[in-house]
């Protein structure tokens, strides 16, 4: 085998529990207490002897804690943001110890509603209590403290991992040097809001589902149609329009049926059976209800300035031009807020074709950015 | 009764039959031939002596023949662009001959999935052919063959109504004085596309949709979904922003579960919970596929202007300024093939902050600009 003699970074899945009796559990937004808590979290490259080099990175609704790397020679994928985190690139693992953990309610690792009720001795499942963003980055919070690091440099993330990055400066601010919010949003608009609805509604109206008791029976038609109505989402009608347009998909003419015709259909469906291979149904529930019910401004009581009073952190915001879920406007009435608070802001609306996905996609543009702005940081605080 | 002195525009529902034998029947794009076809019209105003005065508007996806006015002065419910039609009213009865038909392929009286398949003797339900707009066009020609028109003053429609007029100008361009084209597009996108999957997907994979054959047990859940799908589209970002905002639903916190919380939630499952009380599931899949089907540039290979060139009707073309489903730059394709061609078209980008659904609600100025382009037809028409 000469892959085994590859270079490559090596990715190693971790487990940190929690929270054995309900004394030590966590206390979610919704007044219960969840125990215990795993979290499963990857990391690479070293923690300096002053723990100042550690940037915790969040994944996005549907993602994990494999961010970057293989666990083998012979995996054939890599992380989900590799291009972004390794040596040299701009989350280098030669610089920075980088952390990332699967979310609370995610079904990779992490509690969620697949883990083990300790009170019943079965799945959770719908008894699995709904939680918040604020639930997620207080069970991080316990990670860190676990990992002994005092500071993160940078807590950085895109799409719903940029809602957890406002939230640690919400939550923690004093923990958190820098933000990178990329992509993300104060809170959800109603437009988000109801295609989120009608993607819980396919899941739950799909018979398997039972009320969420599906074992290895899974909704997978509903969950597939939740994960389509999403793709739309996170794609610009230009981006839809250069990469499909109406060509038809292996075929001349219309079939005259309503089996797929088109090649946007044929990726849609392509990317429904992807996604029920790999995510739980109930994990899609709690955590599109989590970014759903994520509001930073209630802390001000509506007002983004107020909530964000404490903010001393350094930002960095990162929006896209084609973004239609999470848009520009969203990252502007941050950067507002926090220029009215005096803060220190860097904002940055790249010009994208690729929609919301281009925080996935921009990778060489985001680098550049991240790069820069991660080292003006290393520079402050040894210099502090 | 006090209100049956009521004044009031009395609608009656008309039907016409053709196609006893296949000799006599509707051929369609797809090479089948369907018969018998019954087309539900409603007709206002008078025809005049010179025939001239004729107006043929087209309902989109969900719509039906009950353009104005009741049926009777205990109905609820006035047609559905009532506000536009009648006496005084921008399609003025006292002046035009108002003629509306329900699609082939709808459930509201004109032939779809529902009728009878003269062959089996049983309901069509999915074998029913796949139709066209250009088929639905052919069976209004028929139509109007009976009404003995032979040219339409204007031929007018929004949205799938506007892809209708057009298909009209590329079958029978000498049978149409001038074209309203309102909300539409020459093609639709592949976001469209891609939104009317999702649609179909939700109602196809409804356990209750059993191939086609549910009877009395309609897939209501999915096609609860396709609609709450549609209505997320049909509104502006900004309108649901003005209309819903994040306020919740008669609560004053969030319930953290999985029930309606926001109104934007609260307002789709009505959506949903009204759309499958008066529509066919089966007419959904038929109806949207001949939605996606559309593409008027194909009689030109692909060259819209080309397509376009026997088009010597006289045009006006309406966008909405927030119409993100049929948005602006494809009203202004149209009218640039039809400038290409040194047509006569007067364009209006309608500025508007209610998305697609701008159409229905934009009364005051689509019917400014519609009387008036219709005075000025009538009055060619009576000089020429």
């Amino acid at each position: 085998m000469t892959k085994s003699t590859e270079n490559y970074l090596k990715a190693i899945p971790k487990d940190f529990t929690f929270g054995q009796s309900e004394n030590d559990g966590l206390r979610l937004d919704s007044g219960r207490v969840l125990y215990p808590v795993n979290i499963r979290y990857e990391t690479y490259g070293t923690l300096n002897k002053e723990k100042s080099n550690a940037v915790l990175i969040f994944h996005a609704l549907t993602g994990d804690a494999h961010i970057a790397g293989k666990y083998s020679p012979s995996d054939k994928k890599v992380g989900w943001w590799d291009e972004m985190v390794g040596s040299g690139k701009p989350f280098d693992t030669d610089k920075y110890f980088i952390v990332c953990s699967n979310v609370l309610g995610g079904c990779s690792g992490s509690t969620g509603p697949t883990a083990i009720n300790p009170i019943s001795g079965k799945q959770y499942n719908l008894d699995f209590p709904v939680i918040t963003i604020n639930d997620m980055v207080q069970a991080q919070n316990r990670l860190m403290e676990h990992l002994q690091i005092d500071c993160w440099l940078s807590v950085v993330g895109g799409s719903m991992g940029g809602m957890q990055a406002l939230a640690w400066i919400d939550n923690f601010p004093e923990k958190v040097h820098s933000v990178i919010a990329i992509a993300t949003t104060s809170k959800l608009s109603p437009q988000s809001i109801a295609f989120d609805w009608v993607g819980r509604e396919a899941i739950m109206n799909d018979p398997n589902w039972n009320n969420g008791d599906y074992g290895d029976n899974p909704p997978e038609q509903g969950l597939a149609i939740a994960r389509m109505v999403g793709h739309i989402t996170y794609l610009s009608d230009l981006s839809m329009e250069s990469k499909f347009g109406r060509r038809l998909q292996e075929r001349e003419t219309y079939s005259f049926d309503f089996t797929r015709n088109f090649q946007v259909e044929s990726y849609l469906e392509y990317q429904g059976q992807r996604f029920v291979e790999r995510f739980d149904a109930n994990s899609y529930l709690y955590v599109s209800r989590a970014m759903d019910y994520f509001d930073l401004s209630l802390k001000g009581d509506g007002d983004l300035t107020r909530a964000l009073k404490h903010a001393d952190a350094k930002f960095m915001v990162i929006s896209f031009s084609s973004d239609w879920l999470f848009p520009p406007h969203a990252s502007e009435e941050i950067v507002k807020a926090l220029r009215n608070n005096n803060r220190e802001v860097t904002y940055c609306n790249i010009e994208s074709a690729y929609g919301h996905d281009a925080f996935l996609l921009e990778t060489e543009t985001l680098g550049r950015l991240i790069s820069g702005f991660l080292k003006s940081r290393s520079e402050e605080v040894k210099n502090a």
